[in-house]
């Protein structure tokens, strides 16, 4: 379907286009902007809110700065729709996030726009300043560094690092925060109440004025002594001027709040701000999803709507005659609640992904055991060692490209101290759209080479729930690592009694002839659907759900390898020392000599589309499994 | 050597034997404390100058406070000497850092009082919040917990987090910041200069009370209506009670700073303190070293100077009659400079180690290409990549171990994009007397499962040298690792010329029958002198330093996999997913059939020890690579 931009926007091409333009038309063009984004999105899809929210700070930012020489970071990067419309890929917007289509994140690759490839959260501040120092070494002092940043991605580590960092670099910097109280879901933490109260009281800036103008006209009297006054308003000074701001504690020249939705301010002031040499920070007000009522009014709803009518706002979704399969994430979310109804001892965290992990049901039935601690994947580890130090049991759960955040705190703070931590990796496997930066692709391998841990993965709902109840016993005693992917698992029914499972211990679904499947996690129904497709053809293919990639059931693998001569391994992870390299190590150390075919995600990169697309790509769905079995097999197929 | 405690000291069997003294003999014990530290570290070595800076704090806390029940998290651990000292480890403590003999940290395996097993930074807050939190969940209300935390460590991003999310929870946490302005070197970063500032300016503290007093006393006038007043008073009181101050701001009530060298100051404003609920924060000044003056006045050299006498001050050293070969750090060290005369886009990063990884050398000679960045690895590598975006060669120097706090943005900023940067991992290996959380285990198997990367290692100081040149070279694309241990390499004459290094081509060192050795890095020596002992009993191993773990040199492999029935591994890493791994990978993918017996590091935790101890102990030292050539060899021995 043909889209066709406003009139205005219609005339911009990049942003050279739009500095043609008088100042006086921003506003229509950011209008017509974000009416485009609107358009494109209700019919093709994609991030929604946050795109919405920067509008006018994206016409402002190309208007005022001399983009690409002037570069420009957007942090986590799903509200750069307005960025790529104005840089030359409004024709290409409709395929944005689709296969082959254009990235939903600012890349690298895709225009030299995008200075800083993006994704997870708050690596704008520090990419930001590798800039500056560079132009500041080869002496490119006329070069501005900006790094737009949310406050929710402000509060991660890395943000603070880098803010610390840039205080005392006298690099070209400005950091835009972008504050509009959410992440996904509401911001939480101090940060976010501080920037509330500079924001709305008393305290800060509107007194800020009155207080200063006050100061010159202090009375000077016999109560109050000349030299007292020195000392107040000295003190005044430094406390006003250096340390009544958490920015300008760490030596950053603070600026606003203002409102990010004026685009002729933001216009004025961030020319302004281009003269003024060093670092600093403007901190801008905005609505996620401003201009488009809905999403002003249910935020988290609106982040990534899906597609919708524009009109009537209603979100479209596919009708099923059947009961469908349950997503992993809900059946975690409403699984984690039964659990602590019967262990008192349960706690639930999430960073910042109450509702992508479907803790929010618990948070919002049992507000005292589950908490979503913000952005800080590192925290929310160490703070669930800390609270299994005391006995609780913690379901920790992250997504598994971002645990990569945590990497250290699990083997530092969890696994050498052996604390029964429980890590439910959502999002593990090709997640789909988001592409390269959210492929849950690493887990496997970097989790497998931690003493301690256990590494484990549900082919199903039952397995799930299963996995979940045995982690949380007092009788585990060692960090537990659940993974599952992104979205329906394969069972209506999924609500099954609890089973415990003995640690280390896979299943046998099938047996059979000459070759076995030994399959790790929710790609087993892949090879079920396989093995389907090719015993009325005349092979019989054995079939292995192993449920653990660490411990590995090693009487079972003896059992398997003593009988089958072909192996097929296969997981939603690298090939790269995941789960198939586990199986050759136990061959090797066992002096095995069978045919192994590894099957999982490449060591290369694996851009986006839809999970289908990309399993289908990398050759590792039902088809793929099916053909390597007839491959392999000395069995005549009807094919 | 028997080494006498004071009198004092001598009685003090646990903390409950403190609480039986006045308050008046605790500058005593601390005296007496302080000296028996200075007595054992000077004769059986160990970290020094931290815990002689919180000797006060040790008895002041123990006094106060119910420990074990009230929980103590000393962050990174290495000034817990007094501690351990104070807790029943009196006794055991000339066994410090030796093999079998106390952790050099704080460890819950050795006692009760060690709540929370640390080495790495930063993670007090968040443990000490997450048993707070318990204690609040079970209503344990009279329950206290404090994090003792450096202002060094107070910059990485993790301590951030944790402040950020402690403001908001109402439990009984006391952080308490020992501020010495130094990690292992100096303190950098806006923090520091923050911390000064509200230490010694005239802008917080001192003034503050100035300021309460004059807002009592302030004239209501014609020139200063009621209103103003009224409005400068709320706006006053907002700014010093809310957002005067970093960590106000952050919703703790901060306290301090006060003198950490006055045990009886210390004590009386902890028990003040332990009546207040809810986070706060205590602010105390210490000097690193206190009551050693050579160590007050060099504080990075006595960190942790090895033995000496404490008399005179002179550090031991071994004599040696001929020339040694030079560590790996100062290889690096001094490489990096003779490369950056050569290439001036060359720039260094090191995140607070610039005297362990020895880029202090440049530090100091091109100051303006070389950044020591503080306790942040995570900013490190993002602003490494921000700078490699501009064409920088950037050597990011980070210790093995500590890389896993820079996971993410390993995969997330330098490899998706392939950006080249060079990540020189010191300290890969088994570090020594650091034990479990310093030993650099398992860097071979998180950085080959990510596509892009080069994984390397030197087997001595010439290889290390080409690694580093040929990283560097502008044909060099991609994100390259260059792991070496800790300590000295094998060249006494190691200035040799640069040779590019064909990336991922590893080296014949020698020809031979029916086995094979493929080494990775540092333990090809171990090999090496495992060849020279077994030659001569008449076997005739082949030895091949393969020098780069990713990409695999596949044709060396395929030559060797030809020629060679029996292969042995070894590296100085986890057998879990490393080099073997990727051997057997190769093997498989290629349908060799070889025996293989894999080296290296075993899928447990090592404690600590010499790293002599240690690789004896697990077995990949030269007499168990020997011994493991005699047994897989049908050639007989004499032996």
């Amino acid at each position: 379907m043909d889209i066709k931009p406003g009139t205005l926007l219609a005339q911009v091409n990049d942003p050279a286009d739009l500095k043609k333009l008088h100042k006086d038309q921003l506003p229509q063009l950011a209008d017509e902007l974000r009416q485009y984004i609107i358009d494109v999105v209700s019919i093709y899809g994609g991030h929604f809110g946050a795109s919405l929210g920067v509008v006018e700070l994206s016409v402002a930012l190309h208007f005022v700065f001399n983009t690409p020489y002037d570069q420009l970071v957007w942090d986590v990067g799903h509200q750069a729709y307005g960025h790529k419309i104005l840089t030359g890929r409004r024709h290409q917007f409709p395929t944005n996030r689709k296969y082959n289509g254009l990235s939903g994140f600012p890349k690298r690759s895709e225009s030299v726009y995008d200075t800083f490839g993006v994704g997870h959260s708050s690596t704008s501040i520090s990419a930001a300043l590798g800039m500056a120092m560079a132009s500041h070494y080869k002496g490119e002092n006329d070069r501005q560094h900006i790094a737009v940043i949310g406050d929710g991605a402000m509060t991660a580590g890395l943000a603070f690092e880098a803010m610390n960092h840039a205080g005392i670099e006298k690099s070209n910097l400005l950091i835009i925060l972008n504050d509009n109280c959410m992440s996904i879901d509401p911001n939480v933490g101090a940060l976010k109440e501080y920037l509330t109260d500079i924001t709305t009281s008393h305290t800060y800036n509107e007194l800020r004025d009155n207080v200063w103008k006050a100061l010159g006209k202090l009375p000077v009297g016999k109560t109050f002594s000349r030299d007292m006054a020195a000392k107040l308003e000295a003190s005044l000074k430094g406390i006003i001027s250096k340390s009544s701001n958490l920015f300008e504690a760490l030596k950053l020249r603070y600026f606003g709040p203002i409102d990010g939705h004026n685009v002729n301010k933001l216009v004025e002031t961030l020319s302004d701000l281009k003269n003024i040499p060093g670092p600093k920070i403007l901190h801008i007000k905005t609505v996620k999803g401003k201009g488009y009522d809905l999403a002003e009014k249910d935020q988290t709803k609106w982040h990534a709507p899906g597609l919708f009518d524009k009109i009537t706002g209603e979100i479209k979704k596919k009708a099923f005659d059947v009961p469908q399969p349950p997503k992993y994430q809900d059946v975690f979310g409403h699984t984690i609640i039964e659990l602590a109804e019967q262990n008192k001892n349960i706690l639930g965290i999430t960073p910042a992904m109450p509702s992508g992990c479907s803790l929010k049901f618990m948070m919002e039935k049992m507000p005292h055991r589950a908490f979503d601690v913000g952005i800080c994947e590192q925290h929310a580890v160490t703070l669930s060692a800390g609270l299994a130090t005391q006995g609780m049991k913690v379901f920790c759960n992250i997504y598994s490209s971002f645990m990569q955040r945590a990497y250290d705190m699990v083997i530092h703070d969890v696994a050498i101290q052996k604390l029964p931590v429980i890590f439910c990796l959502d999002r593990a496997g090709l997640v789909g759209e988001d592409g390269p930066t959210h492929h849950g692709c690493y887990d496997i391998a970097y989790m497998r080479c931690i003493p301690n841990m256990v590494v484990s993965a549900p082919m199903n709902e039952r397995e799930l729930r299963n996995l979940m109840y045995t982690a949380q016993l007092e009788s585990t005693k060692a960090p537990f690592v659940i993974r599952y992917p992104r979205g329906e698992g394969v069972m209506p029914e999924w609500k099954t009694a609890f089973e415990e499972i003995q640690i280390g211990k896979g299943r046998k679904l099938r047996d059979g002839e000459e070759v076995a499947i030994l399959s790790f996690g929710h790609p087993g129904n892949f090879a079920a659907s396989a093995i389907r497709e090719v015993v009325p053809q005349g092979l019989n293919p054995a079939h292995y759900d192993m449920r653990f990639a660490k411990p590995l059931d090693e009487a079972l693998l003896h059992s398997v390898f003593e009988k089958y001569s072909k192996i097929i391994t296969i997981e939603d992870g690298t090939v790269v020392g995941g789960f198939g390299s586990a199986i050759l190590e136990f061959m090797n150390a066992n002096g095995y000599k069978a045919q192994v075919h590894i099957m999982g995600i490449p060591d290369r990169l694996v851009e986006h589309g839809t999970p289908k697309e990309l399993y289908n790509e990398i050759g590792i769905d039902a088809n793929a499994i099916a053909k390597t079995l007839r491959q392999m097999c000395s069995v005549k197929t009807n094919v």
